[in-house]
């Protein structure tokens, strides 16, 4: 066996044991019962520590070093490096920082739970004091290692290649737009009548309805399914995609649209190639790639006016079409595309969301780069809230700074991928229309084409490509952020 | 840390991997869509090795002599002799065979599945000679380690501490005098007239009927649930049980009393002593024992007039008493204890049970230890079953010796399980009988002092007293098949 075929199977073991992580931990949010939760989460950390070992064992420095000298085939040399760093992320950093920033971050979230509800940023601000600190220290290990800053070294875990420079351009760009779009289209807006559904949407009958989107969208039920959790997510591993939503008997609008999102990574999951299984070169590329599939299925697909179509048909059909008015297309079509400044993030529609995003990264690149204290967030965010949005979080701390989960836990540098899942998802259909019958496609009700194309350039490839040469692969170029102003001018201003 | 502690430590850790697998085992059965199969079998394989590895490491074997030179308290000494007892079975067979014995057993099975629909004894044999060689060869390792012979080394792993030449005493009494009871049995029922159910019964329904039957008998739902399955059986862990049942919309006869069987399993489970988790000492004492539990529930207080009372009325409500008649008590009472000689082991009643378990007893102990070949298997069958239940399967392979699995995969010595549970629960219920007003607690909907008994006497022991002495503890006496003849001859010739 060659020092590559070792590195391979040795990843293939890893894989092996996160299999049972990623399924245990679907059942931990779905399935189980909240007296289980203690046995389960020793369990759970016994798994970490052994995958953990696994990671660190002293042979794999010589088997890299073997491997390197090599003669590898041209994925074999891509499989490598992804394997190496996969390797080298996970013995970067001491064994005690990242069992103190664990500790911090669960105690942060956990006392942060009832802190929101309360307010209370003093309270919260002593325990995310030591968050802040640990992630400090990570990110300037992160940093030397990579030769890079403080920040651009905790953006590399989740969009390798993405430095704070190109994101600063970008960003700067969309500030120096976006607010005036939005008010523009609220104006236009403000005019208009939606009719919200208002009455009882039965939880099986909501379920129904997502079950046969999920369909049309070529979910492949004989490796995944649908359940529900408190928060939706899509989990499980690629031969078996555990995706979840939530149901409001109240209205069945979130859920539907939130059921199309996850079909999108759960898709990108399906498709990844099944012949580098269990080593990294065949996981999903990163956090915004895996973003620009779910919102190229909801913003792309999911808001166009023929799909739209078909879910308002749907949604009549299912809920005996109570209400004509409500479930006309036209009416369907508002309710998917209404734009309102807000002080919530994961509420948010797509014209507002990029300036929650722009907001949190300036703030969190200047904390973790140390040009900034934790205790100035709540100041920034207010200032920053009323420069994007016009409104003022004074004082409003739990629609403020403490709205989020992902600083609780230290999981700074997680935020930009959400928008540049946006701006590469505009890309793609830009693209793509130049060589696929898009609306054709989704009028008929049999989206093939769309999923070929996200096949053949997307999800076929794994991380045998860098994000940039996947992009340019796919589209022609790099990352182009006019793409994605050019959809919401058209569907937001021309619609 | 004592070397008794270590073994505490170390055992506790194999269980956390253990707790993975059987999370993950249940979802295979009753979630994972087909498509995840193979992925699950790989990640569900390695885990095994991973758990056998922690099982054979070197350092076990200094730690238990040194725990065996320790002072250690009377419930710590219980715990050390069930530790040493799972580690020695862990390391008594050459890891060459286990692979061996298990691809046989599962080349065997898998090639069942179509062998047995078409009747194929000659190719079912060919690939069964294989097992049955390989279990004779651990037969035959274990018995020369336990210094007995081949098929009470075999027993032992599911029974420990039984042996043939006392199965071979309870048996013979039991061949006695139960053929001549059933046909007494059989002809008293030819008098009565029974209602079966007809129509259709939504699986929601049988589903809320359940769980409110497993309320009663209070399945605690904050550890456990309830799902579907091909095969219903309990499964998970102790901190959260989980059990499953299979739902035919033409009857509720039999998912019914399936969801009362498994609840006793479970309820066992629940019960189980928390301080000693994690350890051998905390786990159920043999399956045995198990059996005698969900018996327990299922002939002791399920078939009971005045449990039959409440599930007629529940079942009358759920399916809105459609039809008074069937859903009356007495027609219950019929229903649920009707006796009828027939050829399957899986769908006996009560009555004709033992006389199928005793036929495979005493043909396997035979096999195993050498006394017979395994192609004199269908027609030793067919003798026995002409004289224990008058009926032949002479060239009737599939509703002969090719109808369980158990033999299949090589688990020999499992078969006397079932009818030494059903032994121990009439035992039980006869004692328990002098203290606690059973029916009375049944009747008044709560059963607490019921599973107080048990808890006292059996669930809270674990595995701290052998089976004799949990058994004596519990009765005044060890085994005394008596009761079970008494109970059998009151409730289905007196009733």
């Amino acid at each position: 066996m060659s020092a590559f075929e070792k590195l391979v199977s040795h990843s293939q073991k890893i894989a092996h044991f996160n299999h049972l992580a990623a399924i245990c931990g679907w059942d931990q949010a779905s399935m189980m019962p909240s007296g289980g939760n203690q046995a389960r989460s020793e369990a759970m950390a016994e798994l970490s520590v052994h995958v953990h070992s696994l990671h660190t064992q002293p042979q794999l420095a010589d088997w890299f070093a073997e491997a390197e000298q090599e003669s590898l085939s041209h994925d074999q040399t891509a499989s490598l490096r992804e394997l190496k760093r996969q390797w080298q992320q996970a013995n970067l950093l001491p064994e005690k920082l990242v069992q103190a920033k664990s500790l911090a971050g669960s105690k942060c979230e956990h006392a942060w739970r009832t802190q929101r509800k309360e307010n209370d940023w003093q309270g919260f601000e002593k325990n995310w004091a030591a968050v802040v600190a640990l992630s400090q220290e990570e990110a300037q290990i992160r940093a030397e290692a990579n030769n890079t800053t403080p920040y651009d070294a905790m953006l590399d875990i989740y969009e390798p290649g993405t430095t704070s420079a190109s994101l600063d351009a970008t960003f700067n760009d969309v500030k120096s737009w976006l607010p005036n779009l939005i008010d523009q289209v609220i104006d236009k807006q403000s005019k208009e009548n939606v009719i919200e559904p208002t009455g009882q949407f039965a939880t099986e009958k909501q379920k129904a309805l997502g079950l046969e989107v999920m369909k049309l969208l070529q979910f492949d039920f004989e490796h995944g399914r649908l359940d529900e959790s408190v928060h939706p997510f899509c989990g499980g591993v690629p031969s078996d995609v555990r995706i979840t939503t939530r149901y409001d008997e109240n209205e069945f609008v979130q859920s539907l649209m939130g059921i199309v999102h996850e079909t999108g990574h759960a898709r990108y999951e399906q498709g990844l190639p099944k012949s580098l299984a269990g080593t990294p070169a065949g996981e999903a590329r990163s956090m915004g790639i895996h973003e620009s599939q779910s919102l190229f299925f909801e913003m792309q697909v999911g808001r166009s006016d023929a799909f739209i179509s078909h879910l308002a048909s749907l949604a009549g059909k299912h809920f005996n079409n109570a209400n004509p008015e409500l479930f006309s297309q036209h009416n369907f079509q508002k309710l998917y595309t209404r734009v309102k400044k807000d002080f919530i993030r994961v509420d948010a529609d797509e014209l507002t969301y990029p300036a929650h995003v722009i907001l949190r990264y300036e703030i969190e690149r200047d904390l973790i780069n140390g040009n900034i204290k934790h205790t100035d967030v709540p100041e920034l965010w207010n200032v920053k809230m009323q420069q994007y949005l016009g409104l003022s979080t004074e004082g409003n701390y739990k629609n403020g700074c403490m709205q989020d989960i992902h600083w609780t836990d230290g999981a700074f540098g997680y935020f930009p991928s959400y928008t540049l899942g946006a701006m590469y998802a505009a890309q793609y259909m830009a693209v793509m229309k130049n060589t696929v019958d898009v609306d054709g496609a989704i009028r008929s009700g049999d989206l093939s084409p769309i999923f070929t194309w996200l096949s053949d350039n997307i999800w076929s490839k794994g991380s045998l490509l860098t994000t940039d040469e996947l992009v340019k692969q796919a589209t022609g170029e790099t990352l182009n952020a006019a793409h994605f102003k050019q959809h919401l001018i058209n569907r937001y201003l021309k619609g």
